[in-house]
């Protein structure tokens, strides 16, 4: 790991080059600098911490002035509790997965001596631009060293200090291993960025994680592929035959406990004859919490009459744009689905509602009916579709992908939460002996493929 | 399918509605369609053959004024032998493949009640620009609907007359199907394309199929992600160690057989020792057949002592720039890899200058040595890495993919060639029962993650 002033193509390049050398290493080879690095960081926490404490007084002032919100602040700091040691325990979960490099995941006898391999291998070289949070930058580059693939990283500017002080230990105990110094990379200033977007020669895949307006100028600016996602507009429809209790218990979770999350829910679709049923009480519990309801012409009705003055001055009338906003905060829009026609019309009303509206984020149905719940998760083209759940169950932790790289919302390569295997693809190998694509041409004499299906070891 | 002269927006709108209707047609219900399009086209052999007889005219008089080449009026013929014979049958063939959509390929108890899945689903809407064979259109058709893909399709104008009366057959069949008609469409001209590519809210993938232009084009001119391969820049190295005859075998169908296709080989590496063991026989093979051979100063030297002089006035001096060219003809470069260290050095060596001259297509290493092959498999970052065998043999047919959608060069989502498979996506489904995220806060009291994995079906 190297801290650099070199220039964006001297970077690129370097990292083009210590990919192919990182790609190769045996895992016990990766595992073992991720031993180092755990020892070298767990030896140097007091400099660490001190430099950090340097990013905080900075921090502080621009804090005092305005100029920084409360919360940058309180992620930069590592010395809250818990924060340090679970940096440390991030390394050594990384080093404990299965090795992502080299599984063969496809065998074909394409005829005797004659056989296909699909074998797992690192992208290449990762662009990894990211918030201020210190301790991300250890837990990227053990993924980047775990997964064989070269990383050039930028962190967020308020923890320079913390950046490099972390740089510059990780850089001293790769020396004792065979992990290429320059297979990580922390550039300092964001002027490079631009030019590192253009050099899709070098750079395999960008992955922007933090604010919206990051990834959305990351994806407006480069032709390199963007694991990354701008926007959470996620929505719970609740059918007609929905528990109250479960449907009260997870529209608090998914609003309330942590709004600002991209898997908050912003939209609430609800069956006609839930307005007078469950409606009701899951507004109340909500209003209870200072939420705001946006709603239509239906649902304002239906609460008006059944809840009490005061509760009823944080009833708002939607607008059209209310379903297309992520509203980050304590604001909920709710819209009513008809119930004139069958179970099936509604869900696939609610569907296609979500699917003109949402970001393909994360989207839920509550209902007591499982075909229905599959049918509403089939025709949602959505990453993660869930019932009975709350959308805030969208994270690579809780779906026990151990560490997650981000959350994705593409459409190609991976969606939704992102693990270890986000970083890799595949490459093709044919073990022959001297066959040619002649031999096979179909004519008298050629040969013929057998085309079996081989076990996996 | 429709033929359409709708705007780009209303084409895209229209595609996109469809996606999510084909997407949850049950895999009966696509096959269903497959074989009514293959009974009408078999009914209408008559007509669709008259209207390609009319493309046939037309291209008849370009290739008599030069502005067609013969090779393109040859591949506009659909009554040459077995052509529309193959055309159908390719119809059955994507029938009779496993249904891609739908398949669980994870599975996870997240805690009692709760259930991660991940499913595989289509990408959404496709957008497939191709030439102007008029049988592919059938095919893309076929694939599209298998894989419950909404496609626009435009055809190389060459093939319109043949274009247009296959897809009014194909949309004619599909009325009496649950596909909509709108999942297929077909846009006759090229103006409509620039806008296609705008838009990235509808279109989730594009597919150009034809020249290196056309895909350069494509990738500068959008956001949506490119399946594609703009160069098949290949190489073979020959070890030492390599069989004589096996090299001379090989080297003939990588460069002779069809010298135009993207997996023919461009450069060949040769072990120093190679030069005067098997470089010559290699040589005075390709020679005979009218290749010109690209030299470094090595490789001039020992072939201009070795071979006769009649067939060393065809021998060239390499320039550097000869090593990143795809030649596309009976042209090939040679270059000598030092021999003096050891033989892993060689082959690492050569597998430097394939990373930095080769296209990430497909590249080979002839040698007796499986350890060497598979360090040159995991060295070289190529989509296709063979051992003893040709570079040609990099196709979908040959790889028992049974149709193929194209050949990557990406390095994410898909890479090589690319089966239906590289059509699709997943989506997570959780199941659960009222759990709330919240419910896993991790401090007392809280409920714990069981994260066991599930057998799948």
């Amino acid at each position: 790991m190297s801290v650099t002033d070199a220039s964006p193509v001297e970077i690129a390049t370097a990292a083009s080059i210590s990919a192919r050398k990182i790609a190769i290493l045996p895992v016990d080879a990766r595992n073992h600098a991720l031993t180092v690095i755990h020892q070298a960081l767990s030896d140097a926490k007091q400099e660490i911490l001190l430099a950090n404490a340097r990013d905080l007084d900075l921090a502080t002032i621009s804090a005092e002035e305005g100029t920084l919100s409360q919360s940058v602040l309180k992620r930069l700091d590592l010395g809250r509790k818990g924060k340090w040691e679970d940096m440390l325990k991030g390394i050594l979960d990384v080093r404990g997965l299965d090795d992502p490099v080299g599984q063969i995941t496809l065998k074909t006898k394409l005829d005797d001596g004659l056989e296909l391999e699909r074998v797992t291998a690192p992208i290449g070289v990762l662009l990894i631009i990211f918030e201020a949070r210190p301790e991300v930058i250890a837990n990227i580059a053990s993924l980047a060293i775990k997964s064989g693939n070269a990383a050039i990283l930028k962190g967020g500017k308020e923890s320079t200090e913390s950046f490099v002080a972390i740089s510059n230990v990780i850089s001293e105990a790769l020396k004792q291993t065979e992990v290429p110094n320059a297979s990580i990379q922390l550039v300092k200033t964001r002027d490079v960025i631009p030019q590192l977007l253009a050099l899709d020669k070098y750079v395999d895949l960008v992955i922007p994680r933090g604010s919206n307006e990051l990834v959305l100028y990351v994806k407006n600016n480069t032709k390199i592929p963007v694991l990354g996602h701008a926007d959470g507009l996620c929505s719970i429809y609740i059918h007609e035959d929905a528990d109250k209790d479960l449907a009260v218990k997870v529209l608090m979770d998914a609003k309330v406990e942590y709004p600002a999350a991209c898997n908050a829910v912003e939209t609430l679709l609800v069956h006609e004859s839930v307005l007078t049923t469950i409606l009701p009480s899951v507004a109340q519990a909500l209003l209870e919490k200072g939420v705001s309801l946006r709603c239509d012409t239906e649902s304002k009705a239906a609460l008006s009459f059944c809840l009490d003055k005061t509760s009823a001055t944080i009833l708002q009338d939607a607008t059209e744009s209310d379903y297309d906003t992520e509203f980050l905060d304590l604001i909920l829009a709710i819209k009513t689905i008809p119930g004139s026609t069958s179970s099936d019309a509604a869900v696939d009303f609610a569907a296609a509602h979500i699917n003109a509206h949402s970001s393909k984020h994360t989207d839920a149905i509550l209902t007591s009916n499982k075909d229905l719940a599959r049918r509403f998760q089939n025709a949602v083209d959505s990453a993660c579709v869930f019932w009975n759940t709350s959308t805030r169950m969208a994270d690579g932790m809780r779906f026990g992908f151990g560490t997650e790289v981000g959350i994705s919302t593409n459409k190609i390569h991976s969606r939704g939460p992102v693990g270890l295997e986000g970083l890799m693809i595949y490459k093709y190998y044919i073990n022959g002996s001297g066959q040619t694509a002649d031999d096979y041409h179909g004519g008298p004499g050629g040969k013929q493929w057998k085309h079996e299906k081989m076990a996996l070891r």
